[in-house]
Order: C-alpha cells, then sequence, then structure tokens
C-alpha cells in the first residue's frame, strides 16, 4: 500500500490548521456571524456572533487533497461529489441566515425539496454511473446480504435524508459533531482496508485530517462553527461511504448519536402534540437536554463520543 | 473472529466507569492526594490534594476483563505481567510519596534498579517462555528486519526504560498520558489485527477502554491522577505489545510524545550544565513549555494527542 493512508490525514491536517486562521477574520469581516436558535439553551446566546459556515475551511482542504486521489481511486469522485452537493444544500441554507439575518435560513419545504433532489442524484449517479447494487451487509454475518429489491431505492431516501438530518441535529454544541463524526471518517478508512474496498480511504483519512483541524477551531470555546454548510456536507459523505461498501445496516450502530439525536426531537415533537404540551425531554435535539441537567459541554462531547468509538469497534468486529 | 475487539472495550470501559466513583472517595480518606512536584509550573499548585494512584482504577478493570482471554490468546499474560510488574514499581513510588508526604517518593537508584531488576525478567521472559526473538521489523519495508544479535538484549533495557521513562515523562498535565496511551493502545489492537498476530488486540482493546473510563475522571479539570503506578504500567504495556510484534523501531514513530518529553528534559539538563545556568525550554518536561508559553492544558492534551494519532496512521501504514 503506498501513501494513501497517513500522508492524506497529515496533509488535510496542516492545511486545515493553515487556513483556519485566514478564514475566520475574512468570515468575521463579512459578518458572517451566526445568529444563535431562539429556541436554544439561554447558556448559548453567548455563541452570537461566532461566524459559521467553517464547514468550508475542512471541505476546502479536504477536496484539494483528494483530488490527488482520484486517479488511484476513482470512488473518491463519488464521495466528494455526494459530500459537497449536500454540502451546497448547507451552504445555501447559512447564507440566507446571514442575509436575513434571522436563524431560520431555507424554509423546511425547500430544504427537503432540495435533499430530495440531490439524494435522486446520488440514486441515478450510485446506479447508473458506478453501477452499485444497493444491497446491505447484515452486520455479524459473514458474507450476508440484504436485498430489498425496488424497496432499496425508497430507503436510500430515508437512510441519505435521514443521515443528513442526523448530522445537521448532532450540530448543536462546540465540537460535537466534528468530534462524532472524525471517528465515523476513521471507521470507514479502517472498513475500507479490513474490506479491501480501498476506494473511499484516501478521502477519508482526508477529511479525518480536516475534522482534527477543524477542532483546533471549533474546540470548546469554539472560534467558528462548521454550520450547515459542514453539517449537511458530512451526512452526504458519512452516506456515500455507507453506499459504496454496503454498509447501510451498519449507520445504526457507527450513527448511534446521529440516531438518538433524530429520535429525540421525533418523539419530543410527537408526545408533545399526543398530550397537549407536555414533554419528554428538557429540551432537544437530546445534547441540550444533557446540557440543562448539568453537563458542561465538553462532557457531553466526551461521552457522545466514546459512544461513537465503542459503536464503531462494534461495527468494525461485525465487518470482519 | 469472535468477540475479541469491541466487547472487551465496552467491558472495561464500563467496569472504570463504575469503579471509580467508589475508589475516588476511598483514596481521599486514605488521604493518598498527591503533593505535586515543587518544581512544576506555579498554577498546578492548586492540584495539590488531588488523590493519585488512580491508574489502579484502569489497571484493576484491565486485568480483570482480560482474564477472559487468556485461554484463547496466551500472549495477555506476558502483556499483563509486564504491565503490572512496572505498575508495582511505580505504586511503591506512589506510596512512599504519601507516607512521606513529600513529592519525591523512591530515590533516583531505587526506581532505576527496580526497573532494570523487571527488564531483566522481561528480557528472560521474551526469550526462554516465549520464544520471541528480538529482532526489530524495519518500517515500510515489508518484510524486513534487523537484527543485532547480542546487542538486541543491551537495547531492550534502552527501550524498555526509555518507554517507561516516557510515559513517566508525560504523565504531568490532566489526561495527557492517557489520551496519547488511548491513542497508542488502539494502535496495537490495529496492529495485531493487521499483522494477523491477534494476541495483543483484546488487551490492548480492554486497556483502550480502561482508559477512556479512566479519562471521565482525568480529563481537565482531573478528578484523579493515574499516578507513577499508570504512567509507569502503561510503559509496561507499550514496550511489551513493541516487542511481542516486533515493532520497536515503530515506537519512535507512535511514542513521538514520549521521546519528545525524555528528549526535552535531557537537553533542558545537558544544557544548563554546559552553559552554567542556561535553559532552552522555560521549564521540561516540555508540556510545561508550552502551558508557560500560554497555551491551556486542554490545548496541550490536544495537541499532543493529534500528533500521536498521525503517528499512529503512519506506523499502522509503515506495517502494511
Amino acid at each position: 500500500m503506498s501513501l494513501v493512508f497517513a500522508v492524506p490525514l497529515l496533509a488535510t491536517f496542516i492545511l486545515t490548521v493553515l487556513i483556519g486562521p485566514k478564514f475566520i477574520p475574512f468570515l468575521h469581516r463579512l459578518k458572517f456571524g451566526q445568529t444563535v436558535r431562539d429556541e436554544g439553551p439561554e447558556s448559548h446566546k453567548k455563541k452570537n456572533g461566532t461566524p459559521t459556515m467553517g464547514g468550508l475551511i475542512f471541505l476546502s482542504a479536504m477536496t484539494i487533497v483528494s483530488l490527488f486521489y482520484i486517479k488511484d481511486y476513482p470512488e473518491t469522485i463519488y464521495v466528494l461529489t455526494l459530500t459537497l452537493g449536500f454540502g451546497f444544500i448547507g451552504f445555501l441554507d447559512d447564507f440566507i441566515k446571514v442575509v436575513r439575518k434571522n436563524s431560520t435560513g431555507l424554509r423546511a419545504y425547500q430544504k427537503m425539496a432540495l435533499q430530495l433532489a440531490v439524494t435522486s442524484f446520488f440514486i441515478y449517479y450510485t446506479d447508473k454511473v458506478l453501477g452499485l447494487d444497493l444491497s446491505m451487509k447484515i452486520p455479524f454475518m459473514e458474507g450476508k446480504y440484504i436485498d430489498l429489491g425496488f424497496f432499496n431505492v425508497i430507503l436510500v431516501y430515508f437512510v441519505v435524508i435521514g443521515t443528513d438530518t442526523g448530522t445537521n441535529f448532532t450540530d448543536g454544541i462546540d465540537g460535537l459533531c466534528t468530534s462524532v463524526t472524525a471517528v465515523i471518517a476513521g471507521f470507514f478508512a479502517m472498513a475500507s482496508f479490513t474490506l479491501e474496498q480501498g476506494g473511499v480511504m484516501p478521502v477519508s483519512m482526508a477529511l479525518l485530517g480536516g475534522l482534527m483541524g477543524f477542532l483546533v477551531f471549533n474546540a470548546y470555546p469554539a472560534k467558528i462553527f462548521m454550520g450547515d454548510t459542514g453539517a449537511l456536507a458530512l451526512g452526504g459523505y458519512v452516506a456515500a461511504c455507507a453506499y459504496i461498501m454496503h454498509l447501510q445496516l451498519f449507520l445504526l450502530i457507527i450513527g448511534l448519536i446521529y440516531v438518538i439525536e433524530v429520535a429525540s426531537v421525533m418523539i419530543q415533537v410527537s408526545y408533545f402534540k399526543l398530550t397537549h404540551g407536555k414533554r419528554v425531554f428538557k429540551m432537544t435535539p437530546i445534547h441540550h437536554h444533557f446540557e440543562l441537567s448539568g453537563w458542561s459541554e465538553t462532557k457531553v462531547v466526551a461521552v457522545f463520543t466514546i459512544i461513537t468509538i465503542i459503536g464503531c469497534a462494534f461495527a468494525l468486529e461485525g465487518i470482519w
């Protein structure tokens, strides 16, 4: 194996750390400060003015470094395309937030329409261009796959948009989405090695380096947020890697935090409607519940990251 | 592969998190608070009274969990024996510190004599019991080894005691030695998988889980320190894993932080003597230099851990 593992990691890390300090003041000048959601915890109000769209930092570094691997690893284009496709939706969202100076961004139906469009392109690309079938490897059962035929296609919408919603909801505490997704990128790099489907290894190590570099600015107390630009791109990356290696079912294990974050919102909203005003959690997405229960932001990040490491260890074993 | 990867990780993590809250007040009652070294930074004075010997928490959890894997992975005994052997030296050191209520502990010559004794046992065990030869795999050159014949034996003393001094010096900031060594334990587990020398995988995953669990209490602001009990044990673990997989030369890459910490002290002391009183660093081991240069403890830990992750990525690639 030539240097496709550590070199992209180091290159993107260095690039991100170099781009960051140029980019953050630039965003500040453009007044791309995030208007923190009104419905977040009170303590988050102080985060008003922290620039967002930081995802552009690690996405640009990742893209530059990955380009060197396209020739030997054509799957890189697939992963990059979907990462940047979803990232573009997030960018629109962030951009509108900044222009409008409110925290709404794209309207829900606009965001959904764009996500459906990119996902449809995703399916077209996966099926027609790569010729990948959509069957799903079963964890801990070597060589066994589920194939739902046409329902696979419908499932793609749930899996891809679900993952993207997961990364989006997870991005609500300094360094949380960055740390959790960094672990998952490391998982995909290792999975790619053990499955001998080397295709996503360089792009994954590049993303891991980018996220580690971004953490320098994004860890508590954050100097910049990744914004929807970053969070939606990461969802696209995770979904693309899962499909290329038939690991859709594994998303429930490696992306357990995403699942819990989305589930917490769904439970909260449903229960609130059913009971006409009662709540299950103090606040959702669930990381705010823990914050309001007295956990520090860094403790939430540590615990959620550890859960992801343990989940990824199980998933890695479930592949072998 | 049966469940030898994620299960020990999860089991030790849970065990450590459960043992911790029982053990910390117990150490407090016994007045096993650390008397922080007089020569540390001023800001560390507030750490006086934080209990030490916390290494006992993850070492006991790791030992209990590893015992279940001895039958299938006899190498576990070798790694455990050397880990606990060096841990015992550290325990003596910590114990004397507490009893004497000063920060000296074992005298330098006593510590060295004990380390030489355990290392001699280490060589005997490696050679006579395991029948391992002491040749060293060359990074990035597949299938190539260096064999220095009799000098291998002399080298063991430098490698083992050097590693142990490295973990000992690295342990000076909340969570630093824990985080750096957790990454290295993960590296050895992966190396064990890729080299198909499965022997150290369960014990390494057990240690990784133990260190992740310990980080819950040991991360900034630390409620407990690992003490020499923990730090010397970790050095023994690292050296044992390196020898069992012929990865001695890789220690310079994966243990770069240990190397830098030890080198900084050697440079400082030599320069001080040569120039009759001038210093290269503000304070050594080098993590104190960065602290006094204005870095927060968490920043030092983050940067040193990231360097270790990148080093381990290169080392993993250097094995393949």
